[in-house]
């Protein structure tokens, strides 16, 4: 199933896709007492919104090998974790707007995975039934005030910079997919994520070693190699297998 | 006019204290649709929860010159921000649990304040009208994986490490008041917010140059020098003229 988020005629709902259609549902698809409302949306008529509403966003640095070597940084032995702000999020359709303040803002197409069942202190081998599911997603970096600031929160942490969507799709195996970046149609990232370092069980348990695990909240998974600089006008498409093709453009 | 959140009687409230009572409110203090609707709790039956529901919560390292010096830092030509997770929130009367992780925890005693209007961008000269009110805050830091983990994620971000209560007060100008912490009764952090190196209204506009803050957000404006580690049993208690008393104990 893939389910989103969406505004129409000046409300806002929870979906499941159908089709052509989106399905409204009462709740969060992770709520276990959802339901179908009953009405039903045109695609097309339907404005994207992020398809989470979290009350944490986490990330992973350097958990491809080649991602890290390409940045000249160390492979890390431990997951390297910061936080984005919800803040950051940006819908699938939407624009990525640079800050003046930085020089030098890279795209990083990488899985995310949302969180369904709360938990702490997750032992691996219970990791992924605490995954409601995966969507594509951007860890859009100013990469010069990373360098400089010492803490990341302003580097990944500006309006627009965490796309996400279109959709969370809950029926996949994501531990072997491919992942595409690509920039104005021209492929800049392919790599699986079987590549990652860490795997999404891994992640799923070290974070949750320290902070309790809500539903809805995200886990940015790392970047493949091949990450890079955008422009304005510039279109940003990250493409997972079997999962979702996310399009932002660069205002 | 003192607000606060709390749980009564399997329910939770926000809430106006008014003498020996609470009178509840229809929502958040800072929703300016928000009415007294009619109840009133007594103070002793209450318990108290973190009096904020924050997006995010945003927190600034070095901001007393004392205590940059005293871990050996330089102060920063401009404020050093990190994200502590929602998760980490304590209530006054909670308690706080040492991560087996961490071989040294300290306690750091610091003014919150909490946005009440949504902003990008805020001049300095406006930055005040965005905040609705302070409260006592403490900053819980496991000082060694702060030093080994580059990100600050789990440093500050563990469960129960962002105590702050009990209440948010409106009605003060926040910009030279004492502020001090004590350990089981013992006088350790003693200040004056007007000793921060970043005032207020600076810190709420810088942070808003990358991010937009939302109603509930909140800013932990730094600690003065005295930090030290806590050990179990302890009792802490941050006190800020004017603003309240948080009270919390150590698991």
């Amino acid at each position: 199933m893939r389910y989103v988020r969406f505004g129409v005629t000046g409300e806002t709902f929870w979906g499941r896709l159908s089709g052509d259609g989106v399905e409204v549902l009462s709740s969060a698809p992770w709520d276990p007492a959802a339901t179908l409302a009953g009405q039903t949306y045109d695609l097309a008529s339907i404005r994207f919104l992020p398809p989470v509403l979290p009350s944490k966003i986490l990330a992973i640095g350097r958990n491809y090998r080649a991602h890290a070597e390409e940045l000249g940084n160390e492979v890390p032995k431990e997951p390297l974790v910061f936080m984005k702000p919800p803040s950051s999020l940006l819908a699938h359709g939407g624009q990525i707007v640079l800050p003046p303040e930085s020089n030098r803002v890279d795209f990083e197409g990488e899985l995310a995975l949302v969180i369904g069942k709360r938990g702490r202190r997750i032992p691996e081998e219970e990791a992924m039934t605490h995954v409601f599911g995966f969507s594509p997603s951007l860890d859009i970096t100013a990469r010069d005030l990373q360098k400089v600031d010492g803490q990341w929160w302003r580097a990944k942490g500006f309006d627009t910079f965490c796309p996400i969507g279109p959709a969370i799709e809950t029926d996949v195996d994501a531990s072997d997919l491919a992942i595409e970046t690509r920039i104005d149609g021209a492929k800049r990232q392919s790599s699986r994520t079987s590549m990652m370092i860490f795997s999404l069980p891994r992640l799923v348990s070290w974070i949750s070693q320290a902070m309790t695990l809500e539903p809805g909240d995200v886990i940015l998974t790392g970047t493949p190699e091949g990450v890079g600089p955008i422009a304005s006008g510039q279109s940003i498409e990250v493409a997972i297998e079997h999962v979702g093709s996310l399009s932002v453009s660069v205002a």
